[in-house]
């Protein structure tokens, strides 16, 4: 339990984002946002106006969402104190994934925590703030992932739910962004307020960071 | 495994709706459009036009997203085959949500799955079509539910992760409309592709329509 819990989280959306690597989490503080004993604002960050689709050219899917931003980064708040970062197929677009890797890089001075999920932990480690840090990602894309580390020095773990380093918490695939939410509400927020959470969700918690059933 | 698998699918929104009753479906459709054998497509349904929110006036949470409908009901399309209805705290609204009862009731026997999360099943009991059929939602919010059924005469199961029967699928509580799509698209498509798709996601599937953790 943090004495002064987090209250602007953000969230940063690029095309072809993983649906879930979002939902899975914000899902998890839009009900904290009902539970929670103080007000939280979420804002919703994309490179540039208009509506983000999880559907992007040349990832193979046919289908997908759109969702709305509710701020470009030109005029991102400058309070946020946490911030998310979602992974997908479009990571594997360096060249368009750039701006975000950019925004990461610049706000993270200033950030209290910076959480990412999936291979959004390739566009965490092109930033270089994972420098000399233990991270994790999607162990199918984990070589690939490794291979976007520019400084070659992030302490990657191969086993592991999820990694909390400092101030930086790093998800394995896709939906262990559920559990580092949980973990992260549950530090920050109170663990009566996560098992509130998952209660309403039915969501069954994988509470055990290296508690990794998709290793390898 | 289904000898034609269903290759149009849709979601309908309401202002309100929860994240991860539709998300967590929608990202396993989602990876099932780069995984399956043939092409599947997906429609994003509103009342009206515009994006539809997470967050709705009256229901205590203050953050939320917009997402974008790709029709809205006036010019859904008419070949929709899967019809996924999620819920949320805004299916306490009776009014705002009588359009999307209406639709339901309208496309209902031209569809070949009508598939529920959470309280979307209070949505489809308003229809009418869960007349004398087994069906199961949120196990908080069950004897609210319960009460939107006007001919009395759905078998509600009290312990049950996700209900099939017959051509619809009524799922339990948020998270397990994860679960009960992953048994559809086992059902539909091979369990080997769902078993793919979990992969990818690292998802833990509960696999068995009765293991229900929540039910009291």
């Amino acid at each position: 339990m943090d004495a002064q819990p987090p209250t602007n989280h953000a969230v940063v959306f690029f095309d072809g984002f993983q649906a879930l690597d979002a939902f899975g989490p914000l899902d998890v503080l839009n009900l904290l946002s009902l539970k929670a004993q103080h007000r939280i604002s979420l804002s919703v960050l994309r490179p540039q106006e208009g509506a983000v689709p999880t559907l992007a050219p040349g990832l193979g899917l046919t289908i997908g969402q759109s969702v709305l931003p509710t701020h470009s980064f030109a005029n991102a708040p400058p309070e946020i104190e946490v911030l998310l970062v979602p992974g997908a197929l479009g990571t594997r677009d360096t060249k368009a994934t750039q701006p975000v890797v950019d925004l990461v890089r610049k706000i993270f001075p200033k950030l209290r925590f910076l959480l990412t999920v999936c291979t959004g932990a390739a566009l965490a480690a092109r930033t270089g703030v994972l420098s000399s840090k233990r991270a994790t990602s999607n162990k199918l894309a984990l070589e690939w992932v490794v291979s976007q580390d520019p400084g070659n020095d992030v302490r990657w773990v191969r086993r592991a739910r999820w990694v909390q380093d400092g101030n930086v918490w790093t998800a394995s695939g896709v939906s262990a962004g559920m559990d580092m939410m949980y973990a992260f509400v549950a530090a920050h927020y109170g663990e009566d307020v996560a098992a509130s959470i998952a209660a309403t969700a039915e969501y069954t918690r994988n509470t055990h960071p290296t508690n990794d059933p998709f290793s390898f």
